[in-house]
């Protein structure tokens, strides 16, 4: 009989974190032990997310009231930026899994340029396992600190990183037209995710400067051994969840 | 030949606004002189709602620097509370069209009882006309100040009143069970009105307190010649445009 | 521990079959030997629907072909019309649990006036029990025919019969305005279930002839004491799943 | 003065012939004086579509049955195949506007290439104007027979034919990711068009052999002076109208 881990869920109010305790409460071997959220410490679990009640789970509180003694691992679903404050202060003895963008780039002046602001903990950056689970299981078991990959990145890297392995594809005029559904913009109140200006309408949005374009980069890069540059085009449509992307790429004379 | 009638839209720039642009635009008599919008002053018409930039209408401008004297008549398009405090202002020579509810209950004291604070301009709810135009249209023709009526208690009041004059239906027991798309909530940007929180679901809100009661019983009373009080639950439907009231009643012993 | 029961499923390539099938899946007592589908017999699983591939699930096959011998229990997810002539030939080893609306009903008179021709197992129909798990667990678990009740008689029976039980709601005026996902009229191809005519809208349909009214008010009736008759409003609402139904009633003294 | 012109529209009752006949009654100089629709022969317009029923419509009848004497101009709303065994009944006096995809192709062996039979007017395929108003508005002016533009290569060519023109974008590589709205698919009944499969997903079809490719082809290569093959991509949207083409070019040196 395998232990239960005893497992922490940092920002656990957003969707992020409300999909994470749903996968989770089927999961045979999770046991959480503490929720924070910063604008609804002292709640109910069942207060933020109704649906969730039945679970047993444990009040929200803020991070640093946590006694992390006895916690295992800890899922980060904190916002980028508010994460790689919050991971340096977690002691070593416990497993970090980061779901925010914050440790998934390994050159610190790639961060620096694409957030616009230095990291605040650069070290960690190399030591990060990029958790892309289907290529890095291995690295996954025994990483300290893992960077969990963007939607669209996880979307491109799958069917892209095998093709470009085999050698199949050539590195050059590789091309990601993708769509995702509106969560992946979280929970944040703003305009453009209003239901009257997202529904019925398709559009193309951060074109040429969407952040996740260097994590594909850098994935591909790796593979490719080689400099990648990819042309993303990322588009809004009108469904709650999932992403597809059509991926145009010459063929090698292999292939 | 009509001689086109020079028209100024106060608010121009919400939801309200733009439907009216799109509505006065193919009609042959008007002729739009002037917009405003608080937030948006300054502004080409074609910055705030591109689809409309081939009209040729003018910049929006603030209320205060309007010159009103060769505007006709103006529509008003401010929230409810905003509308009581600009029409004051505006000169007596001017038709004015309200779309806010601020002018559409006739009594002072239940607008203070549902709006919670007193009426700006209580002088004139009396003698504002009630603008529902398949029912008022003698009295809107001589009118100064028309209020237009609700989208909810347009749904109902249009299939009610013919059967409350009739005397086919009875007074008691009205239920109104009311379903609206999402732009009837205005274009403000709240959680409840994001895209994921309203797609692939359908909820009741308001029970008993939505402002738009008052109205419908006010509607329904005056034609009933006693007062009517509805039992009225409206509904929020992942759908951008249109209500549909299903209204349950019993029928007299004429009908 | 307990042993896994094995289990049939009947026109498993509907909506229907294919939810039940991701309910079952995650059962630790389930386990599926034999799966049917008359115009898909002879195709896998998989080729039905691919997102349930990897449950390796036996291939469909016709329900003549099925070998009865080693299965304990069957759910039944044929149409109406189609349950009550397969059910009869099922062998009194297997416990059945039929999907559809044939064995809802108690009386056969009823039957043929909503459904328009005689039911073919008259005879287990008093014999059936309307299984509401959440009111009836003790009989489902001595059954060996299980009617599961409709979509919309599970949200009105839900909440009204621990009222009606206790008196605190009349037994007259009972009116019911319901709101459906698409999905309620399962996977059959017809102009009103397409994508552009429900998109966009709401409707009410079949006001006093909705073949649920029946067994609402049957379920209601037994737990009144006396017949009770409902006012019932269906409308389709443009999402998946999902039903909402708004009931008015009027309270008792005792309330 | 202008004189209106006498229209008659052919197949009315499908989305085509509504949308039409909602653009025409706004049109200053449009006479609606026959409608055809075979399976509705006999009905009210006002029966067909409802909210068309104050325009005062004339009757549905047969093709065969209407009397062309006083038609000057023709709207063509059959499916494809029936449009080319209608149109050359039509008396030499009538212009005819063909909005299916009988004429759009000048190259007969292209047509049955991509339609999988003859065509049964190819004489005057050569004859019909291409009718994309934005770019051959003098050719239509004179035409007999004016072959209305796809909704793809209408939303591809109009961006893309000016810049091929000035020389600035390559003829090779040149990639059309397209995503559709449901309506493009017409009121066909079919399983892939129920809401329940639509909602809630995006999927590209038709890959490599859509047949708005030869169509899309044929408008680059004349204006490029030598044949251009494109990559075409079609997706379906959970939404009822509209196209967004995202076009992938590489730019020529002037560029």
């Amino acid at each position: 009989m395998t232990t239960p881990i005893n497992i922490a869920i940092l920002g656990a109010s957003g969707y992020t974190g409300a999909e994470l305790l749903r996968l989770l409460e089927n999961h045979p071997h999770a046991n959480i032990v503490a929720l924070t959220g910063d604008s609804k410490a002292g709640l109910e679990a069942a207060e933020v997310y109704p649906h969730l009640r039945d679970l047993g789970l444990p009040k929200l509180t803020t991070i640093e009231s946590l006694d992390w003694t006895n916690i295992e691992a800890v899922f980060c679903c904190l916002p980028h930026g508010a994460s790689q404050k919050a991971i340096p202060n977690i002691p070593d003895h416990v497993v970090i899994i980061d779901l925010s963008a914050d440790y998934r780039l390994k050159d610190e002046a790639t961060y620096e340029q694409w957030y616009n602001e230095p990291h605040h903990d650069a070290a960690r950056l190399k030591e990060a396992v990029y958790g892309l689970s289907e290529l890095a299981a291995r690295d996954i078991r025994k990483a300290q600190l893992i960077a969990c990959p963007g939607c669209y990145p996880t979307s491109v890297q799958l069917p892209l990183v095998p093709l470009l392995e085999k050698g199949l594809v050539k590195h050059e005029n590789i091309i990601v037209d993708a769509k995702s559904g509106v969560t992946g913009a979280g929970r944040s109140v703003k305009l453009g995710n209003l239901y009257s200006e997202v529904n019925e309408g398709i559009g193309a949005y951060g074109i040429g400067k969407h952040r996740h374009m260097p994590e594909i980069e850098q994935g591909l890069s790796i593979v490719a051994g080689e400099d990648v540059v990819i042309s993303f085009t990322p588009h809004l449509v009108p469904m709650n969840r999932g992403i597809l992307s059509t991926i145009y790429v010459n063929l090698t004379e292999e292939a």
